[in-house]
């Protein structure tokens, strides 16, 4: 029997470009760089207009570490924000006295959602006071706004941000937007900026129009962080896992002094092969599918009986607080001169 | 020696008509109905184009109460308040198919500034399911935006207004704000509904551009209630009390059954004529002057000296509470065909 | 190869009497009663106290519903909720005057632990009018705390909980507390109450000693509600889906005239007979394995690498407040004479 | 005609020490020394047994500030209440592995009344850590309550307090309250600390018993904000504040020299004579009054007729932010031996 799963029927969801480039190895127009700063990993992505990712032509940084509680840990991290969006900032060609409108999607009243507006709160606005002829040379003309989501106003985001683009008139445009994520590791401990802005289904709240150069006729960047996922990517990454479990234990069980330290084994420290007959035998016709068919089947499977939820970690107020925090203080660093 | 207040120097600060009204003896140009249900006192002004209250022609409804904590209050106060907003739709002319743009104004970071965003929380938005085609007969088309305030966003709110009426094209806007007061008595007890929109100096965030059909070319209700009163206030109608309490006092002296009742008794209750000579002799220079003259008195004593706060009563966050559920659920009676 | 599952290494966690109950075949000591109003199930267990199930002796309430966002739902379920209230009261012999202390359980400022203290925030308490001498003859003498988590308070829940019963003396306890859930379909739909208090390992935030009867030489009534689940139950209930949804297709594809319909179908509600066979074919050895054992190896599989998120619906700020909307009101209408 | 204020019938209420001192001229057992840090006051008061302000024997540090918004401001003002927190705890003898219980008073649900939590939620906690054995040594042993207030739990807050203590035998306790101030300009500037405790009428929510040494028999430091005021304190102030510039503008006449700069002219920074015979002319009756008396006859006003608000600024929400995380890393920084 030939298992049915219909991969075009579901689009596979994902708003990282790292998670695409995970996916594929043929890499036509794509220019990637890597860097690690101590548990920091900073990808550098740039996809030319003709690129086999089918995402927009531009530049995608992604900004991967562990832990922000810690304060220590805070602070490196901060530090290599500022640096990536001084890069992306003059790629994009964006002078010192050039007007910023930051925009900070998402719904405030829903945790997991709130992460634009909590960031707009830690903005520091400047316009007003540059309107007065007051305003300090350290700092640049900035305005900032939370639109809302269309559930709590009946109006499509695009066309608030459009109408008031067109009124105050910013050189460039800031967004920033809790993410779906593709993958578990990287829940809330990602930050992806590219110029390419805001795509049709990004973000949570699945608005349909984009927030682009193209839409706006300025640049946009947008500021990302994938703070919610699906049950189907949580199966999906524990299949994954399942079989690195297995070829660790069927490997470990030959070796005689594996009995003393099982406990603390973490497995995906080690450098396991995965053999495809095992797959076939841990798991059947299922273990016969890559990763975007399990996905697929996932998808096809959970959505019609309604339980293909999108969930977030339990801390989630701790660390949405904390990103916000740190992604204000360092667009703070960077579109004025100062010190957060 | 004569008293130096410069009456012209202080523009005396109010946003209830019928704190104006309150002031005034002359009135060309001014029709006032007054009626009571119960402890509510609806007071309904229509002033003419050319009218000695210095206030925009059109009608200004004033509901005040005295308490919506308890339950059955709070449902009497909304069903006066129900009727006086399809009264004053009627009068403008809305129609049951006209679609409406709600606007909450005010910081919703900011307890007694926070009524406009809390009550736009509170408010059924319709206009994207419209959009779809798949909206109950019941309901009205109805967006809703809370454009922040000039301090947090660094754009003049009426600049967002603006442009959001110009794309999405609403019938009539319905703004709600929370007012400066002119009296103590009526903090956090008074809803003034008026035509005529909010205007410059309204509200707490002192936006620069007024909010009306002269601004926006489309009906604007404005909806408000005053949550704050200066210090200046508060000892000009304590100045106030005080003439009354010794009044009263001389003349309980001189009634021997007094002695029994004395701790029970409010002598607002009672018909008490203040003396002029009493109030010279009670207050001095101050006994002279008249209440205007005592409020720009104060001004110019608290505001040279930083003294003259905007202050809110301590039980506010219980209060904004209830008001924003009220002003919401009366709001979505009246603009749709539901009960709340 | 035979699979390395370890069943004695992970305790299955569960906090719902009916989730062990489906879970097993074999009932010595216990009673069961199902009973369905509307779209909501009630399951009435009592377990003696030599049970088949290890769970503490005594009565376990199960309300099942499957929304409360819809005005009409809400108060079907509230009804619900008080009759059981009322009824497990009586079985607790509990009078009408005797002294309730309520006790929300949970960390306020994480919103899917929240659901204690917000409940509390929505309790009416008396006890210090009733000092007074002026409480009502229709209110019942109640008073509330939450006493927060160890987390954040550093002293064993507990302890606070024990000192305060010792000093206040009152006739009965009743605690509320969010769960975690063995099956994603229960999450935020399920209302657990039970006499027989609040145990270790349950509820979010772990907390090492039970709340109960024995502890504190008082009734205790405890009220449950699950709103988080790990990793490895999402992953294990879908499995369990994924082979219903195996079956279904392969019935499904004999039937011509299902291509018509196919995308609505919930196949769900169809009856599906699993085979054992079918099982193998498609999960391998994984589909050799037992629920009980799917969720063992989950566990073993997750825990070393740090996967097994406890994770919350997107949607939980909205859930919980309307749940704790929800238990409030039903607990001021079982506790006090009155309608809320 | 005689004035008819009963100075006995009103309590002057005021929970700062330097408001009593203020008021007082003879000054027996009291020592008192003021220190100024750039615009930073901190005057130590240290009161006998038998001292004359009928207040606790003790030691009374207040501390007054102009503003912590901004961050320069903040780190000083910081500083201070660092240095003073280590002095007062070293007078109390709290040697460095005492066990301290951290109590924040008042009512998280209201913004004027919430300092007390708010601080609570900065305090980092450690005695459970402490009892799994795998504390660092430059933490103490920390535990943290929120007790809530009596009209939220019914229960009196010293009961709570009273049993916890009992059980969990910290070495010391420190309380933090928001208190009602006797001046407007000590509103929110101000920070009290006493090894007194708190007393009865204390704190904004009144509660009736005394948390201090003689009621926990351990040592107990209370650290209090103003951040609410009465009417009655207003005006009592405003009318101080008219004798001053009406003292201020007669001088001011006489000068030519004043035209061009009167604007600008704060009155308090002159040294200006208060004439009695002008305090009668200008106020009448009430020029005849001293503060004690005038502070009387507004209660005396004010009170029958429900209009002695007590108020906060309108800024609270952001001053209350500010200040708890200022005592919060204050007292981190104290009690424990790392830099917030």
């Amino acid at each position: 029997m030939k298992h049915e799963v219909n991969l075009e029927k579901y689009q596979i969801h994902t708003d990282l470009a790292i998670d695409v480039l995970d996916r594929k190895s043929d890499l036509k127009g794509v220019k990637k760089e890597v860097n690690v700063y101590d548990n920091i990993t900073v990808t550098d992505v740039c996809l030319d207009s003709i690129n086999s990712l089918n995402k927009s032509k531009g530049n995608y940084i992604t900004i991967e570490f562990d832990d922000i509680t810690d304060s220590d840990n805070y602070n490196s991290v901060k530090k290599v924000v500022v640096t990536e969006l001084k890069n992306i900032l003059k790629k994009m060609k964006i002078k010192n006295n050039d007007k910023c409108l930051f925009i900070g999607l998402g719904n405030a009243a829903s945790t997991p959602d709130s992460l634009g507006p909590k960031v707009k709160n830690n903005i520091i606005v400047t316009s007003h006071i540059y309107k007065l002829g007051t305003l300090d040379s350290n700092y640049r003309v900035v305005s900032a706004i939370s639109p809302g989501v269309m559930g709590t106003t009946g109006i499509e985001t695009h066309d608030i941000i459009e109408s008031i683009v067109k009124k105050i008139k910013p050189d460039f445009v800031i967004v920033v937007d809790a993410l779906a994520s593709e993958s578990i590791d990287r829940l809330n401990k990602t930050i992806q900026m590219t110029d390419t802005g805001i795509h049709p289904g990004s973000g949570i709240g699945n608005e349909r129009r984009e927030i682009s150069f193209n839409s706006l006729n300025i640049p946009v960047l947008a500021i990302g962080v994938p703070t919610v996922a699906s049950a189907a990517v949580i199966v999906s990454d524990t299949i994954n896992y399942m079989y690195k479990h297995y070829e660790f234990n069927k490997e470990y069980i030959k070796n005689p002094k594996s009995k003393l330290t099982f406990n603390n084994i973490n497995y995906l420290n080690k450098n396991i092969t995965i053999n495809k007959k095992d797959k076939e035998e841990l798991f059947g016709i299922i273990g016969m599918l890559n990763e975007n068919e399990i996905k697929s089947l996932m998808n096809e499977v959970l959505n019609p009986i309604g339980y293909n939820l999108m969930v977030t970690p339990k801390e989630i107020d701790f660390v949405i607080d904390r990103l916000s925090t740190l992604i204000g203080a360092s667009l703070n660093e960077t579109l004025h001169n100062i010190n957060c």
